[in-house]
């Protein structure tokens, strides 16, 4: 138990591109990494390296992505949207939010415009976002002979709350909803005590150093305890159980 | 620039009550403060010391409370629920989401048993968590010759997601919602990219460290650059523009 973390931005040289050697890149812009650090990954970074980035030059809409933008928006974007998701989940004047195939509901099922690789290509999310974090550690802990964590973030609107926050869509390494089985209430309001998601805390902890610079596609966090083995979709919430929506 | 950030567990040493010097406290466990560092208090601590605490023994409840914990839950507790709260947005069996008076939607109002003064007592939120921010910050400041920032956080359950989060509820010395004026996505996707409620952030990676000790009543964040003057209340979502919902 340390009571202190830091959170330390991990820079890359250049821009990434598919086949790049994520993990080499973490491992040459860390220090030398400890059991018990968590890497935390911009999700930008893994999908450019696993190649999910497309030239909207070469989408061609069809008539459903027309219609989604028929009030706004970009239609080849709109039909990546429908590609990426399992459904539409709102609509407005060129901004679509969607649930994704993964089960992630957000602005443009994921995919940005915005520090692609280059003007005029989308990044799209990774096709399994645990899968990706799972290899990244096991490459991450072969290298560095360290007992490691991994959590592949991405900033996401939310219901209630204005803002993007770091969150976590993919984890490997540790639990993604860590509980504190002694500090149940014994009154019985067990939704405020049951279960943290550390996952999303380390993902907006990382958020303060990866938002503020250009290509940073990764912080490491030293000092927080990871442990157990949890994924990223352990935090998905089954519409049936959500008292917020 | 620094592109690293720590967050410090500051450990009160006893019980806090009503009339505790709170500023006094944070001092006494912190290093010596410097411009620009965050404090992140939890809404316990804030509380009290302000005297928003209730001994449940001394509540009765009224018929509508009566009704409100007929399937389970505590009588009391959901009169307290009601007296904290302009609207019961769901119940549960013993499980009541409230929106608070100061619009905040959440369990129990954000009433809670746990870690309490003593057994049978619960912690109110605190009437204006802004106000309270506000006024730590002062009197840090003034003692420490230093600008900082202050933010009360709570954990809170979220729409579409499972587990509890580091949430801010109130805040001073800092834009809650901080633009990245640069990052707009020429597409017109705003809401990826319009504003990151840092304020939240900084809650949830103060957690890490104060989910995890006794009596941690509260986080220094050192290396995040606060700026700007926002409040805690400037992260709740107009419902009308809420997509998410």
């Amino acid at each position: 138990m340390t009571g202190r973390i830091e959170v330390i931005a991990l820079q890359a040289a250049g821009e990434i591109e598919a086949g790049d050697d994520l993990a080499g890149l973490v491992l040459a812009a860390a220090p030398p990494l400890r059991d018990g650090d968590v890497v935390v990954v911009a999700h930008k970074a893994v999908s450019k390296s696993e190649g999910r980035v497309v030239e909207l030059a070469a989408v061609t809409p069809s008539a459903r992505a027309l219609e989604l933008s028929a009030e706004g928006g970009d239609p080849r974007m709109a039909e990546l949207v429908l590609r990426e998701s399992r459904r539409i989940v709102r609509r407005r004047a060129g901004l679509l939010i969607a649930e994704t195939h993964h089960g992630l509901v957000c602005a443009s099922a994921g995919i940005d415009r915005s520090n692609g690789p280059r003007a005029g290509w989308a990044v799209l999310l990774p096709v399994d976002p645990d899968a990706s974090a799972a290899r990244l550690r096991a490459e991450l802990e072969r290298r560095a002979g360290a007992r490691l964590a991994v959590v592949v973030a991405d900033t996401m609107g939310r219901a209630l709350r204005r803002g993007i926050v770091g969150t976590a869509i993919g984890a490997s390494g540790l639990d993604a909803l860590r509980s504190y089985a002694g500090a149940v209430d014994p009154t019985g309001y067990e939704l405020r005590t049951t279960a943290v998601a550390v996952a999303d805390e380390l993902a907006s902890a990382a958020d303060l150093v990866l938002g503020k610079l250009e290509r940073v596609p990764a912080a490491l966090v030293r000092g927080f305890e990871a442990r157990g083995d949890g994924r990223g979709r352990d935090l998905i919430r089954d519409p049936a159980e959500d008292l917020f929506r």
